[in-house]
């Protein structure tokens, strides 16, 4: 697994309210206004806006959530997924087979994903989720940065 | 505040635990063997890894933590903080002020911190956690990317 990050979604639970705070802080996005994710280009790597509840089901994490203003899951997830690109399924895999020989918890095996790419997802000994994923739409540089389209 | 992320410290309740794990899938640190805080160069940020219980005190959240397998408070925070690093004290207090304007809530204004820097933190409308630190020993490019030395 090369050393870097390609992606940090933070989870929201009110996207436009999340989207106006990092707007209102200087921050632009290609999003249109009624996309469901926003990406914020942010250096070498991207910084993303996705609905909580949907970033929990996609990562396979079981999300107490804050809406009832209730007490949390024993899941220690905070709402943040990391992600790290890869340039082919098969680097998916083998990062994947990596992160379980290491100790991690394969949360999802690699497999095709909704949006045209491939990943899968693990979490590290501490419960941090990383993604793993090939986006054929996304250019990765030779360094490894991620630059949006 | 500039669009980027200068570093990602994963909150950790056994730091050789995860030290090894991120070490055994390749990634290599300059942090000495007995070192309390691990850092990892990942493209043009870095990633951390330090303590939980440390780096809630450090950044004000009240954290139920894992400890007992029981449940989680209701802070919602996950044992992540993203950290922006800034080129002077004077810009954290200012990123600061904009972060406040926007609706975030600061948790800690700017002030000198521990480790010879200077730094403040807010949480974003979804409790995400940023600290804007200036950090004088952590070279800052043009592009903003960070170089540990």
């Amino acid at each position: 697994m090369e050393q870097r990050v390609s992606l940090v979604t933070l989870g929201v639970d009110d996207l436009g309210r999340a989207r106006r705070f990092y707007e209102a802080l200087g921050w632009t996005t290609g999003a249109a206004p009624d996309d469901d994710v926003v990406f914020f280009q942010a250096g070498g790597l991207v910084v993303g806006l996705w609905s909580r509840a949907a970033l929990a089901e996609d990562s396979g994490i079981e999300d107490g959530g804050m809406e009832d203003g209730g007490v949390e899951d024993a899941s220690g997830w905070g709402g943040i997924v990391l992600a790290h690109n890869v340039r082919s399924p098969a680097e998916v895999d083998a990062v994947l087979a990596e992160a379980d020989a290491a100790g991690g918890t394969i949360v999802r095996t690699g497999a095709p994903t909704f949006w045209g790419g491939y990943s899968g997802l693990f979490r590290d000994p501490d419960g941090h989720a990383w993604e793993i994923a090939h986006n054929p739409s996304w250019a990765l540089a030779e360094d490894g940065a991620v630059r949006l389209g």
